[in-house]
């Protein structure tokens, strides 16, 4: 069994396997990942990732737990806002392009269809859209698939779409254009 | 130089190649995929496979090649009626998902940034938008920008998605609420 690590030094070894798996992951999914490279970015040893990630499944599993852990801390869902959440999940894979990348990893090679991870639970985001629905602020319908759809259009330039991926090197303008043309949308797409 | 087959068996055992390179690029990627497990499956050898279609990489270009042709001719652009071109795209992602996982790979191995193809040509559907704007009949602004928020919002429950993937196999009501939502959502999206 894997074991988390109880002194300082254990934890920023952990921190480093982490953030070095991450790269590593992203780059290049869970088959084509190289445990070797990433103990050499993350200066350590086989023995310690395996106490304490156990596998390399089971670290990529660590490292999207880490990332969305991030990404729900960075852009807090808001039933109430959901143009604005769009338009915050746009930015956040601007900044952060790796969450999405290694989503669209399990997805792949791991989850062809449902739901993508298997401890996914969107009863918090559909219980506070349905709050929101009762007070007659938001379209009423299944607030699963309304879920779906704005998580569509926040994503329709993410690292993993078939169109056109934004980056952050493209001008400031342009950025400007795309969160207009998102909000307004979705403002449109989700009223009552 | 990889040479087009010039006679009827040939052209069939080409046919059978594309076919079973379809499924193999579509299930792992295009680093994950065997040509030992493409040619056992097309009835050919490597010799055939290699004079047709030139090696690994250019196979795979072929395979997108077909796929975006025949996704193309089942799905065709209509500028003057995007909410319509969404629901179709939702169907022919539950009909025919291999193109859109061929996609997310290209785009996880191939091309993190920017278009996702070399060759990608968005211009015919972009002067068809400015048309139909320029008529008054959809929304103002960048025909781009609104040709990828379409694409996102028909591809929410696609087989590349980051929440939840549509499969033939739900219950057809399930199919419908969700079409009759996009449908909606799309035609406020773009209005004038």
């Amino acid at each position: 069994m894997p074991e988390l690590p109880t002194t300082p030094r254990g934890t920023a070894t952990s921190r480093r396997i982490l953030d070095a798996a991450t790269e590593e992951f992203a780059d290049r999914g869970i088959a084509g990942a190289r445990i070797d490279r990433i103990i050499a970015a993350a200066r350590t040893n086989k023995a310690q990732l395996y106490g304490y990630f156990g596998s390399k499944d089971s670290l990529f599993d660590a490292v999207i737990a880490d990332c969305i852990g991030r990404s729900t801390r960075d852009v807090p869902f808001d039933a109430e806002d959901l143009a604005g959440w769009a338009v915050s999940l746009y930015d956040e894979n601007l900044r952060s392009p790796d969450l999405v990348r290694l989503l669209a990893w399990a997805r792949l090679e791991r989850r062809p269809a449902g739901f993508i991870l298997s401890n996914f639970d969107p009863q918090p985001k559909i219980a506070a859209l349905a709050r929101v629905q009762a007070a007659g602020r938001l379209r009423p319908g299944d607030p699963l698939s309304l879920l779906t759809l704005v998580v569509g259009m926040a994503s329709a330039w993410s690292p993993a779409t078939g169109v056109y991926v934004a980056t952050v090197d493209e001008p400031a303008a342009e950025h400007d254009r795309r969160r207009a043309l998102l909000r307004d949308c979705v403002q449109r797409a989700v009223a009552p």
